[in-house]
């Protein structure tokens, strides 16, 4: 079923009609019509419509917890939580994952029961889970801080490099008393956020200001961060592309605000229209939303596009003159695979402007979990915050200090993502191999997957110019789309559940995300390794054919 | 000022109140009577009348910040953020920590310019900054398993411990793909949480499933989790111990829920009576407040009494009379200071009492930042959640899916403070040492900081039987409560200001957790090493003649 962007007025109609469908598991998944609504939708509207199986995976889960079968029995049930976090879905971790869990199960129990022998996990960005391994000097600062007491062993020079040893020294002298296990600052270790700062600065070409900058474990909890900022009630609203990354909405829909969509356009690699934003904005407003903030993912997550320079300048131009937060999502900053593309944060496109912080609002996310590093384990990034007045950076404050800090390793391991091995370094030349290998190797791995998706039958992908990921359309038959509703779920949700019987291959169903009512689509992250690639392209390719033979009709 | 427990009918009206006053900066403190009204009290409400001092904070902290002077030129203003998040207080991390900060930068600049040449944090239960050392066995696991390659070079033994070698190895093989930089599933990697229910099974004497266990980003984000689950409005309310911790209050505060108070008996060493729960129960009911859970801080902080068996199976009792969950912050468990008791985790009393699954909704919070490993900076821990129907468990599990997972290391940690070394390992020896150094030292230190806070005149001071605080009443003058009203601040932020003033040393107003009102406290951590104990007992006992000699009137 698509996202039907409907506008729908009564939240508590809005939640009946959801909790029935979780009891019912899906009965009318196609009674919505297939067509573009121009309006704002509530998180509730967009979680709703948005989830292929709300209520599946606790039917598959629920054997392995030590609880008894009831919900009414119990003083707290689906009737009296909070409904914002019914409301809230995350497809990245949904159904399908959950059923390729089991099939995993499976294999160990009884191998050979399936037409594969392992699981492939494409559905998320996770690098090191598919066998990328990371950076050496990274993981040396980290254990030698980790145990400061090794750093003097004579034995040390043979197991660590000297620049590792050198750059753990440097970050124990910044902490107060050395002490790695403390709470540190609530924004961050100010001695890490100075090297981020300076980082920032030499990737930009323009000042960057340690107190600006909020270390926080990985981007998630930054962009939960801001949108309790932000968020009063339904009525105010944040503007994000579809396809989007379901943090966005999931968020959105946890704090009780109203997602906004803008559409990106597929015809033309996922382009960003200015036009596209003015026409969603004025509809929002005209529905009594106070939209606060603009969501650009750059480079795309799940579409891959990487924005041109002009593109930004114009973004920016629209948020100051709309009054709009521009919240950055600037994660996959290193993950640009076309030579005629480069990535540009949006503070140095502002910058370049002349606009300074009392012409933009602006937050920048970034994490150590994507680029070339691939550290998700870490739970390391940060956002730098910009154009806020005195009194409302002290509200962000306070909000992070109620966290106390974010963890040291992944806050040490942002610094050192923004402040790599130099030239002259012991490290350099291995942490340059180690880098290009990855990013060559994504590249690559990239092109591949494209290609073979655009053989398929009706399907069409565009090219992957950074991130991690294909969001290839699928035109399927309509026997396909009858028997998805025969089976009780969305027809993408259905290709992707075959997909995974078939091959063993996890893919996320393009709902889970959103996508023009009508269409179809599934992500697929780029991130096996290469040698398995052309396994998991003829499976792919066998099944889809097998696939269509049965469905065309 | 005291927490005036005044529930008022108009969250809007209290907000306009709270927001005036943040930017009066206090002018009428002591305009509300100093009465008990046991009444539940929004989140609003209890906030707005617990800070001593709202907006303070950003006036001293904005000089060094990059960005202008006028709110209203921004698009984002505290006019138009979420209210909930100007309502929430955290006074751990409030005004004197912040003046601290100040004048730590004064020493460092300018010394010899205050009467102490060291600031002394005793406002947090942040071990390690103290100079607490961290245990050497779970540092060594933790460096190993972020650089395994080490782990079979010729040199390694030289430098760690074969079972820390051995530890690391064993859980480098329970994630898959020992893939350490990988998110994990989303409660936590399967391996570690079998490790820790079996470490809670030896502890308790009674079955636990790894099923049950959430890891998280220390305990923090659990309990924000719980509370962003239960919470649908003010109407929803928790009953919180007063005083409390004041992440309670804050995380009510920011998911617009009800703190509903029931004080504790500071005559009877801060007793937790089921009277007193009973009768704050009711009170709110008649108030159309919908009581959800119980909060229970055992050992209890700000307050460090450790319950009796016997109070606990009436806690337990009481939760499953009434149908509220049960929320046990037991981050304490390994401090406990005092012979005559012993830490019971409550689901091992609530199945002592025969009570299961069915009987009762029971979740546990542990930490790695306190017992005696105090590892704060690694932002460990989990929640064992018990008793909930499969529904709601899995609308949980998809709140933590949302963040992907806790981080890797503190994962990690969690299962070794779980399961630290036995009885025949190499680090067994030390590690116990290591343990009981830091455990008799602090319960060394909690009985001579009571015996010195008892000897001020005016001051009584409960012992601490665990955890990591005292909590001393002062019997302030009258003459110190006028200077405060004149200082346009709350008479026990006064002292405490003072305090700093004239010490160096850093403990957070009474205000801050909440107190009978009219009453005045303050707390005081038991971390500074113990060589510096007698210096700092000196310091306070003259700067308190001193205060009082002043205002004694």
């Amino acid at each position: 079923m698509a996202v039907s962007f409907v506008m729908r007025k009564s939240a508590a109609v809005r939640f009946r009609h959801l909790f029935n469908r979780s009891i019912a598991v899906l009965q009318n998944h196609h009674q919505h019509k297939h067509q573009i609504h121009h309006h704002p939708i509530s998180s509730s509207t967009y979680s709703s419509l948005s989830s292929p199986l709300f209520s599946s995976r606790f039917l598959s889960s629920s054997s392995s917890t030590s609880m008894a079968s009831s919900d009414s029995s119990f003083p707290v049930t689906v009737h009296n939580i909070n409904p914002k976090v019914l409301k809230c879905e995350y497809a990245v971790r949904g159904e399908v994952v959950t059923l390729a869990q089991q099939l995993q199960e499976d294999l160990k129990a009884k191998p050979g029961t399936h037409p594969f022998d392992e699981i492939i996990y494409c559905n998320i960005g996770n690098p090191q889970s598919l066998g990328q391994l990371p950076i050496t000097f990274f993981r040396e600062v980290l254990a030698l801080c980790d145990i400061p007491s090794v750093l003097e062993k004579p034995e040390t020079p043979a197991l660590f490099s000297s620049d590792a040893i050198e750059r753990a020294w440097n970050i124990i002298d910044m902490i107060p008393g050395q002490a790695t296990g403390a709470y540190s600052h609530s924004q961050g270790i100010k001695g890490l956020r100075d090297t981020i700062a300076k980082g920032i600065e030499e990737r930009d070409g323009f000042p960057a200001n340690p107190n600006d900058i909020f270390l926080t474990d990985g981007a998630s909890p930054a962009v939960h961060m801001m949108m309790q900022l932000l968020l009063r009630s339904e009525k105010d609203g944040i503007l994000c592309p579809i396809p989007q990354y379901p943090l966005y909405s999931a968020s959105i829909a946890l704090h009780g605000g109203s997602l906004v969509p803008y559409y990106l356009d597929e015809a033309t690699g996922w382009g960003l229209e200015i036009s596209e934003l003015k026409k969603q904005l004025e509809a929002a407003k005209k529905d009594g939303i106070s939209v606060r903030a603009l969501v650009v993912i750059n480079p795309g997550n799940p579409t891959g596009q990487v924005l041109s320079e002009e593109n930004q300048r114009d973004i920016v131009k629209f948020c100051k003159q709309e009054g709009l937060v521009l919240l950055a999502d600037e994660v996959y900053q290193e993950n640009v695979y076309v030579p005629e593309k480069k990535f540009h944060s949006f503070k140095k496109v502002a910058r370049s402007l002349g606009y300074g912080d009392n012409d933009i609002t602006l937050v920048s996310f970034q994490s150590v979990s994507k680029g070339y590093y691939g550290e998700c384990g870490k739970r390391g990034g940060y956002m730098e915050v910009t154009g806020f007045s005195a009194e409302v950076r002290e509200q962000i404050y306070k909000m992070a200090s109620v966290n106390l800090c974010s963890n040291i390793s992944g806050q040490i391991l942002a610094s050192l993502v923004m402040s790599p091995p130099k030239v002259g370094d012991e490290s350099y030349e291995l942490y340059c191999s180690e880098r290009d290998g990855i990013l060559s190797s994504l590249a690559r791995r990239a092109k591949t997957l494209e290609e073979a998706f655009n053989t398929l039958e009706g399907v069409t992908c565009n090219k992957a110019e950074g991130a991690m990921y294909l969001f290839p359309q699928i035109k399927l038959p309509q026997k396909a789309i009858e028997a998805a509703k025969a089976a009780k779920t969305a027809p993408d949700n259905f290709y992707c559940r075959n997909l995974l019987h078939a091959t063993g291959v996890v893919v996320v169903p393009g709902s889970g995300f959103g996508q023009v009512p009508g269409t179809w689509h599934f992500r697929c992250t780029i991130l096996p390794q290469e040698d398995k690639i052309p396994a998991i392209v003829t499976r792919i390719t066998e099944f889809h054919k097998k696939f269509m033979d049965k469905y065309r009709g």
